[in-house]
């Protein structure tokens, strides 16, 4: 059994909350739920917050019960250096997932600083992007077990 | 009659509070009376922090009850792509200001990152930017109606 | 009472004249008789010119009977360090206003090689633009005083 | 039932051959497989080639048969704007993984010229990224239907 | 009477094949065709192909028989110095025609490694842009002969 | 019958007039007279000029009588954003041409700020640059139609 | 007697507590009493968070009481203007320290941003920068006075 | 005997009327006499102009009767590639100062696009710049005879 | 004995065979046979192809019976990261060689994205680079044995 | 005991003996007095050349009878790989110091190609950064014994 | 009266004793006889060295007997910040000359790291930048005194 | 018989005499036999320095008794123009060398400022490259005369 931190980014709280004509209806408790459904046997506890302090206190603090991070980012993915290094220290497996391809977008979120932390990026599935990198990382930790 | 969020971003706290021989004694709180004195009819709630997160978690919540958002996003004008999407996501019309005109002094000062998501940027006018960009917002608020 | 020089660089001669459903029928005769109309006790003179080198000869002969100059130097904002050295040179205060937010379109629009011996810049607020950059620099005048 | 075409890069047909100390023995007819064994009622035809044209004519001709594209584009990745383009025209939906985290290698390698065409892009979980791949592509076909 | 090896670069084969409501129903063999038609008392030898490496064997194979090329190098255009050796070393002239306007497009497609070894280039008349290269091309040969 | 405006740009008035060993005989005079006779029925309007300001007042004039623009740029193709903003703002198309290939010259001139908003670029053909951009511009004239 | 804000960035809060056998046991909490320590008669007063705008609240609040600060901004080295504009706006001398020698690392760790408000840079020497920083501090201190 | 173009780019025509204590009260007039003077049996025609096609015409006009041109391009020296091409197409030799070392100023004016098409460059010296720029151009005339 | 693989890129084929007053008449064949006589007792497999994608099919063929690459990659050798990792996978230590001083040419030339994984590279003396390396590759073999 | 190299670059030789109501009376021989001093048990030897192979010269000299180096590389700090490699070559452990903090002046002296080759680097604090280097030296060669 | 000190940088010791035919036979020797030539009444002393450092100790003498420094820095003017350093140490007025124009060859050279310590720069007419150069820096000393 | 200067740069004669048991036992007194040894009835004579200004006075002397020089021009290989201009101005065939691969160490060792005015290049094969540098040479000077 595995304990997941599930951290949501900046202003990704908002999801599923507006123009749900466009994004749909599913929110960030939505996509928590399915991805403890989808983690039968595991425990995942998700986070969101604005602030990229808060972020890093609880990736510090998940150092003392999880066992991987699965992330994304938000707009700290492009700057956030503090959260890269963060990820680094604690030395827990993260997988990065993002709703869009950032890699099709404007050119400042074609880079991310916190990828060189992670053990993978997953992009562009929309809320499929947490499932699937729920998976991944469910199966690297079995992998190193 | 409209409700203005006018955000003020790192270390504007500090103005007129020192080195008054040089700025002058106009602090925030005298921009924030100036600035609802000369919007009789509207309501302006003005609210500072040095916390990105602080002014993220603001932009969202004035989506509630606000029509425009006037911000001064100080250094953050330069680096936060988490601001930029925060008033991106809340689809509120936002207006730019600076004290100073930023095209004129440091290179790394001359790019700002939330500008593609405001209607537009006022600079280089002191406390007056504020005056300004407040008639621009009311404006453009009628003019939308 | 000021006198001011209104300039409008290349191309603005254009405005209001064609698609007039997108960008309405104000001519930069109509902002001209704005802007005269929001400084009563002032003087406006108005001039546009598709010609760099007619704009820099007016800004030069300005400095015989102008306390100010309020300019959109249309594409010339981009390239001309000729107009820029004009400005600089007369020593008259001006503020740089332009009707689209240039920092939100292409790349090559985001600098402004005028902008560094301007009092300000003020962008995006269509014809408004002029109305704001007026007040601005009359109260930068009055400042002066 | 869908029909995907499971498209290998470069030098990806060397895998699990040489150095099984270190990659493993899985080759890319295990991955084959294994992609296969996971789409029950789906038909996944493998290709691969060290030829950037062959690859091309396989895509032209996949728009005849196959209703999506798992490709893993190898060093093509980082500069086969043919490749690109081949993808871009027959309008199937890409899903572009690799086995490694290429944005935490060289700086070369962080740049994928085919991502911008893609729906998006797995990277760093070995031969699992096909299986995430194949997941998120079956997935995005159904939605779409 | 001239001979003249007219190449079609990647993906150039599914011209007029699809989304003809777009591009309209002209195929690379109506263009063929057109150029054939274009040229009496001249032999045009159509090549297309998805592989860099078959265009350059053509290109090698051409001087023993060719007087000019008209090449549309497609995506290669952007990287195939390859191709461009080619061309350089049979010293046969040549013109290199784009559908579309290659300098309107993203910023990958404005520059062409093709283009210092043309005697010139034409872009952006759709198919017209090969007839107007051919005749580019007949009048370069007779000025030379 | 379609009315042309054919503009040169700076220093091509001295085209034929010099070094005649080099660029042979023609003038702009010639080319001018050469396009109208490629063009029966149709009315083809040379203008010259070594002025920015004055190939700019051409534009916006023709907008009133042309259906289309025929312009080598000169020098101005490297920075004359200004003259850009003319040919988008008079919507009428335009070809640019180019005596040489000015994508084999030096680095600055690889790059034109006036392709962007051009149906089309011809260079490297010398005078019958001019001729090729003719035929394609009433071809397009007449697709339009 | 003087009195120094002694600040520590993100992450430095793991100090010493993991990965003992690599960075030793010394915390930052011991890195506060040995700075004390070698500040006999002055009064050091420490402080850490992972929140950028805790640490300029910090900055703000020390001008009322602070002759100086010592300061490892940790990874807002490289991107935090804010941080740098809070220095500069406080006006308090300010000695910046690295626990490794950030000129020896990645490409991104080689620029710090806070700097160019500082009166010096120490890097590279582990818990002891921060010994070295006090003590240049302090003579900095003392050559004011 | 040799006859001189002597030419004042954009706002040298204020040269010596403003800011007498800061420039001196030397005025073009000035220079163009004491380069007269300089130049006893020569003859030196002064131009000035703030448009760049005057002075391209002026530069045209010159290869009828100059055997040398004397230049201060002013601000277009570091855009203006139209004027390089007259000078360049002229054929005349050109000598390029500078009242201020611009290669000592703001990084835009270190480059000149100008100088590549002259035969030398001087700057630095104030109205001394001519004579000095003089001097050099009717050695070199002299040494082409 | 050692048995080397000698590669040849695109337009290789050519060598010898044109502009023999230029490049001389050797063939590839002639350095074929040159390599060969330069190395008794050892055996030497030429190639040469203009696909990129034989070239790398023939290195991976290469690692079942070759100890060594002697390779010219051409015009490959500036961007074909697919013929890098083919090099890199089979392990082979391999020797780059040019004909001509590729860091003397144009600029594009002088970046070579196979050296990384190259023992040496050996540039600028014609055919003779081939014995040079060749050399430079059995005296490396040598050592490693 | 240790023996300490002690290297001045070039122009520190000039330090102290002009402008001394600007930098002091401090010279660099006042330096080594103060250094040694600092030192007591330990030997410096101090050197000074503004010749880079001096200084190279007698850095592989030190490697014969000094434990560390303590290096102001003046402005070779910013182009001498020639220092570097002297430095990384004897393996000495080396400190850099810099009496100014090159990280706030011009953007050339913001890099240093030095800094990669020694432990860490101390700046801005006048002749102090001498002895805050000794310390952090004299406390590594202790942490390594 | 005034002393020069006339620097000459590596490799200009070459002059005039080699390829007569094209720089002619004007050695450095002749140089510093015309020099002086043209200075009566003024004592020149030259020095010419292939050595950085040696350079720069003739600049630091020169203080205690030179009132200006005519030089011509060869090579190090691209790169030589040492040189540079001395020169603004010495506060000694210094003229920057080069017998060949800069600006007009390779890209390195067109950048002058020795030009913003300088009063001005020369360059393009051979030895005779050196008795412009001569000229502009008497001019200077008297301005001065 | 040829006389070959062997030129050595910086940091060069440690090579050898430190950490035997990585780089071997080999100095450059025995790379000088090893190359005498290989050029029987030639002469070659060594010269190592640390100083560039020594290397560009061996260079330029060799020109008096020299026909070629084999260079290993150390970390100079990266900004000495000034070693550059030496090898341009005697016009002695020069054949670069270097003991590692330059293009697959640090970024920037992968530019040789050098490269340019020699017949070619040649790295990674340690003191071997010396000798294959010298049959490069010697052939080169063969196919001279």
């Amino acid at each position: 059994m595995a304990k997941i931190a599930l951290l949501h980014g900046p202003n990704l709280n908002l999801l599923g909350t507006r123009e749900t004509h466009i994004y749909g209806s599913v929110t960030i408790a939505d996509i928590g739920a399915r991805v403890a459904a989808a983690a039968p046997g595991h425990e995942v506890r998700p986070f969101q917050s604005n602030h990229e302090g808060a972020l890093i206190d609880y990736i510090q603090e998940a150092r003392t019960w999880a066992q991987g991070l699965l992330i994304n980012p938000g707009a700290f993915t492009h700057y956030s250096y503090a959260l890269r290094d963060a990820i680094a220290a604690v030395k827990l497996p993260a997988v990065e997932v993002h709703l869009s391809n950032i890699h099709a977008r404007e050119e400042f979120r074609h880079k991310s600083v916190i990828a060189p932390v992670c053990v993978g990026q997953i992009c562009g599935f929309g809320w499929r992007s947490y499932l699937l990198g729920l998976r991944a990382l469910l199966d690297h930790l079995q992998d190193q077990s």
